[in-house]
């Protein structure tokens, strides 16, 4: 398999990369971008990041604020792109298609031929990504955005033992009741809403119960997706009472923007380290 | 004057602003962007940060991981655009027109009537600006980068008294020389390299002496623009051998990019806060 680097920048010591490989899993040209910190005598951990809809792996490269943490806390960061692209079935909405893969394994038509994203997440692409970190610890753990919160719910969910931790900002967190989640579902998934809920992190919380990483969720109250896409009610009514490892904290005034995330990813990168060193 | 106040998110406690108003200097409605740090019972100083080619005020806001140092420092920063905008002269290269303003007053045809962006810099936007700062202290100082690390060392040089402090990332120096500046200066103020000597600051440090604020200037190896549009040595040659007031400073292995700002934004902030504090 072809591996191309298209991008080095330094930053913090470290070196902010971009590579472009073929995806088999979603037949076709996929590009994903790589965070390393400076070089260190200890071993890296890694944390994945998801982004939210319309994004590429670009927008937390350049907006996330996290190198100068991950440098100091010797963590990479995997930042993959948000859906299959290229000459391959897309929607003219923002929300659907291209750029807002939701992460699952689609098993409609036209999607499901190119639209596997669970499975280049977990399978495909940490095959690649292992070999190019120095010294990997074999510590991982799982952070996104949005679309991309619910996208590191989902992942980390489905495999509890495997993420040390799991983080979100403004996660989606309940798709199959708001209005994002049910258009790309029924897209994905189909109408039969059973098939749902292998793939909705509410659902998948109260199937696993407290055996999961320690979840960490920030939503800012100034959020115009708050109240529509956003919910909290029902994952936190599916959590457990003798369940503590699950934080949710509100933000007063913060939005859906990249200016939340930087303000509060030292406080992500904290409680993900925290787990690393347990 | 009507502004219009088009953005606003909360980051790092403070907020991230961006307005819409009409330019009777340049003769369009323009854009800028201000951070005002969270609310302080002492005066707040201003950092005006001046963006190169290609850029909007978007840019630094966004990809310049300041925000949390200006918070933290109780310092504002306003960041206007790089020319005037919309439907007037333009080039189709992205080294001239639009994107490409040099911070110069143009003399020539067709760019005199709008490309006014020295005066816009010094007379206009303060007088806005300065009413949207509460509690401002009246203290300023000037930074920037490529071609706006050119325009806050002529902004700074030609007003010496202003400003506390210069800096800049990968400036160019003396774009009398080099084929950026050239081709700019050529097209703004015509042929007779005589009248280009005000706006370059090379000419200008030798012009002002030793009479100007502390200048840091930070300038990657890795920065493929380095060699041809950046060389400092014309500049270093004029600074006098008892000026002490000119820290110039390489950074092994960084390149052009907002990584190299966002690495080293805190240490330019320090040194514009040390200076505030003087």
């Amino acid at each position: 398999m072809r591996i191309e680097r298209i991008e080095q920048h330094q930053a913090f010591g470290g070196q902010q990369l971009k590579y472009r490989h073929h995806s088999d899993s979603l037949h076709c040209s996929m590009t994903f971008s790589l965070y390393l910190p400076k070089p260190s005598a200890s071993p890296t951990s890694l944390i994945w990041w998801l982004s939210g809809l319309t994004c590429t792996d670009d927008n937390f490269s350049q907006k996330g604020a996290f190198q100068k943490y991950a440098s100091q806390e010797n963590v990479a960061f995997l930042i993959p792109d948000t859906s299959p692209r290229g000459e391959l079935p897309d929607d003219e909405a923002w929300d659907l298609g291209q750029g807002a893969g939701f992460y699952v394994n689609a098993t409609c038509e036209p999607w499901k031929q190119n639209y596997q994203m669970y499975d280049y997440l977990v399978n495909e692409l940490p095959e690649i990504v292992y070999d190019l970190i120095p010294n990997y610890s074999g510590k991982e753990s799982i952070m996104g955005h949005s679309m991309g919160g619910h996208g590191a719910l989902i992942v980390g969910l489905k495999q509890p033992e495997r993420f040390s931790a799991i983080s979100a900002f403004a996660p989606i967190l309940n798709p199959s009741n708001v209005p994002w989640g049910k258009k790309a579902f029924t897209a994905y998934l189909g109408t039969d809403e059973t098939t749902w809920k292998t793939w909705d992190a509410t659902e998948l919380l109260q199937k696993v119960g407290e055996i999961h990483p320690p979840i960490l969720l920030t939503q800012g109250t100034a959020d115009p997706f708050y109240a529509v896409q956003l919910n909290e009610t029902a994952f936190l009514a599916n959590v457990k009472d003798t369940d503590e490892q699950v934080r949710y904290e509100k933000k007063e005034g913060y939005d859906h923007s990249y200016f939340t995330i930087a303000t509060f990813i030292e406080e992500h990168l904290a409680f993900h380290c925290q787990q690393f060193h347990k």
